[in-house]
């Protein structure tokens, strides 16, 4: 077998057999093949796409280059839920406490933020102490212990999805669908989850820029799932503008914990937590009847104990607890800047990418791997859209260390807004939900 | 500027700008560029194609990246021709010391054999002594000494070129028409030639497998002399049964002296021969009736004045001149077997690709680059398409050193022919010829 021939076999639009994918991914990661073979068929890829089963032959090659988690008997409960990345999507820390106090396990890897989308490891270890740096023996005895873990992905797990994702990057390739599905699953698999949930993002601030492309995405992870004989479910979201008010680190486990004090019982963060978690009740089998499950997930909120369950998790991560009573226990930033609205109507939209870019600005989120972050500054959206404002009223705060950067943050939230005189039609965060046939 | 960002762009099939393309080869040619990008873009460029305006700056750019050859006030009258490879095609041999002697200097630079299609050099170098590895200052002083020489390609000379051809082999980019088109024309350009003639194959011997893709080929480059300033005319000829009889190398050297001794004057080899002369007296300008200059071709050849200036060459090269008139100085081969048709009939058509094979393996040609060659083996093919054929006439002829190589080509020859009962009609060899518009 040549890796040329295969090259030319996608090039010209033929399904690779399981054989030519194996041995491309072994090359890959024995090193072999030399990157610009590659590349060269990643690119062919991206025109020609892939079908569902050479997709899944891909992923399972890249789940079995490297180790994977095993929980045993508990695989068929642990539950897993990932987002392909929203600008202030925070969904996963309201969600996980919610779950594991349902008695739903949780075992999640997650990633550093890079680019425009921040990272759930991120955002947590913007609580004092906490750290998502655990062994696998420890995440796996956490999630038996209280039910929810929170790890780092390694190098370990999946490393021909490391190696393919930094040529991606580097190749214009990174929005190759079958590429994105098989990153995506084969890591949730790798990483032991009996059952996957998937909030797939379209708009200004997501990868997919269109519904119908992420429709697209979700049903080519669907349906590797059903190949590989793992449930996953994917619910298709709007991402055209920031997911709740706050962006940042800090500010965004905040509003989580507002959400899980139930204070926050209205728009796209209260709804998709509801919305995830019933899914999830009834993937897991306990539930047949949605408004059933639903009540549910509201009594776990309103008792407080998710609350409870999200302090244990910070407890068993290294982190202070007393952040969830006191926000002043976060790191603080030196200026918070109320910025007024300058004229009267409605919101009619926030761009999600200039929002994320202005916070970026102001060190929110990385350039480049390896860059540090600082935690105390974001944005918060005081109106979103659908909102009456009035000139004058407070229409976003930017929490700040440095006033230059303050400014630059300013030119891009103000130029995010857009305004409308008639209150506009409030839009659904869900599209589609898709479920394996 | 990024080369990811070029790299995108031409990916989603936009026209790139002189600049981008400038620094993608300058980027390529110092290394700043990683080969894994480049081979992204190589593979895009596969899939959208380049304008005409794109490939005549890519052109451009590869000329650009190392030595010309300068031949001064002459430029305007040097003609060089050049073949996009073909099985059997000694067109260069026969051709140039017609022109030379018809007063047309040829500076000619050539490539050794590699794949399945013979080196113009590998061929000459079988003449005892003969040697193209001419300085760039001996090739000049040649061209204005006797009006031609044949030298190798240097390294110095498109740079670039070397480097992604190289790219292009091993990522399934070979059959990219403007890669192939700016490859071809750089190379012909930065040799110094004023005038270009261009015989663009197609069939399966070539890299073109129909004439519509080898016109489509042959306007590109067409169309970027018009845009360099480089007049190009291209012809479009059939490579589906190989030229002429002689497959191999110095065999193809004596069918080349047998035409210009003025013994063939039918078929594909005189028929192209007199056809890229004729064209090539009147882009220098010096004929422009065409009837004329065919006439003039006529007189060169029969009056001994092409035959003269072939020794000539071969004494100015090093190489000995007896062989004109002897063709047992060439090195001979141990075994010669004559192969007896089975059938009667006529020979419809020859697979050239199967010849060129079967003489590869019997060392003829090289597997990789560096491979050494055996010049005394080859075929001759004594029944050519279209002629009659009796079982137990003698159908092909194998030059062999190696019994267990000379079974194994045969298959490959027997297996080439196919045959008919009525007489097949005759196709003409040249399909098109492409003139600047």
């Amino acid at each position: 077998m040549r890796i040329v021939d295969i090259i030319d076999k996608k090039k010209k639009g033929y399904e690779l057999t399981r054989e030519e994918i194996d041995f491309f991914i072994s090359s890959l990661v024995d090193k072999t093949m030399p990157d610009y073979q590659a590349s060269a068929w990643l690119m062919a890829v991206w025109f020609q796409g892939m079908t569902d089963v050479e997709t899944s032959y891909l992923t399972e090659a890249m789940i079995n280059s490297g180790e994977r988690i095993d929980f045993g008997d508990w695989t068929g409960k642990i539950v897993d839920k990932h987002s392909t990345g929203g600008v202030g999507d925070k969904v996963t820390i309201t969600l996980i406490p919610v779950l594991a106090a349902a008695g739903i396990p949780i075992a999640k890897l997650s990633g550093k933020g890079l680019g425009h989308t921040g990272g759930t490891i991120d955002k947590l270890e913007s609580i004092p102490g906490f750290s998502c740096a655990l062994s696998i023996e420890n995440l796996k005895r956490q999630v038996k212990d209280i039910g929810v873990a929170i790890g780092q992905q390694t190098g370990n797990l999946t490393p021909a999805d490391g190696i393919l994702y930094a040529l991606r990057d580097v190749t214009a390739t990174i929005d190759a669908k079958p590429l994105i599905a098989s990153s995506v699953v084969s890591k949730k698999i790798a990483a032991g989850a009996g059952n996957i949930v998937l909030d797939v993002k379209y708009g200004s601030g997501a990868f997919m820029k269109t519904p119908e492309d992420a429709v697209e995405l979700a049903k080519i992870m669907v349906n590797i799932g059903k190949h590989l004989n793992r449930p996953i479910t994917a619910v298709v979201t709007s991402m055209e503008e920031p997911l709740g008010r706050a962006v940042g680190n800090s500010v965004e486990v905040i509003e989580s914990i507002e959400f899980l004090k139930g204070n926050i019982v209205t728009g796209d963060i209260a709804e998709l937590t509801y919305d995830f978690a019933t899914i999830a009740l009834m993937l897991t089998g306990n539930f047949v009847d949605e408004q059933t499950a639903r009540d549910y997930v509201k009594e776990i909120i309103l008792s407080g104990k998710a609350l409870d369950k999200f302090r244990e998790l910070i407890i068993a991560q290294g982190g202070n607890p007393a952040v969830v009573d006191d926000y002043g226990v976060f790191k603080q930033s030196k200026y918070k800047l109320e910025i007024p609205a300058e004229t009267s109507g409605y919101v009619k939209k926030i761009d999600a990418y200039k929002v994320a870019y202005g916070c970026k600005l102001l060190g929110a989120g990385r350039e480049k791997k390896g860059d540090p972050i600082d935690y105390s500054v974001g944005v918060f959206l005081n109106k979103k859209s659908g909102e009456a404002v009035q000139a004058g009223d407070i229409l976003y705060t930017i929490y700040a260390n440095d006033e230059s950067k303050a400014e630059l943050c300013k030119e891009y939230c103000s130029d995010a807004y857009e305004y409308c005189t008639e209150k506009p039609q409030k839009e659904k965060s869900i599209y589609a939900v898709i479920k394996p046939e």
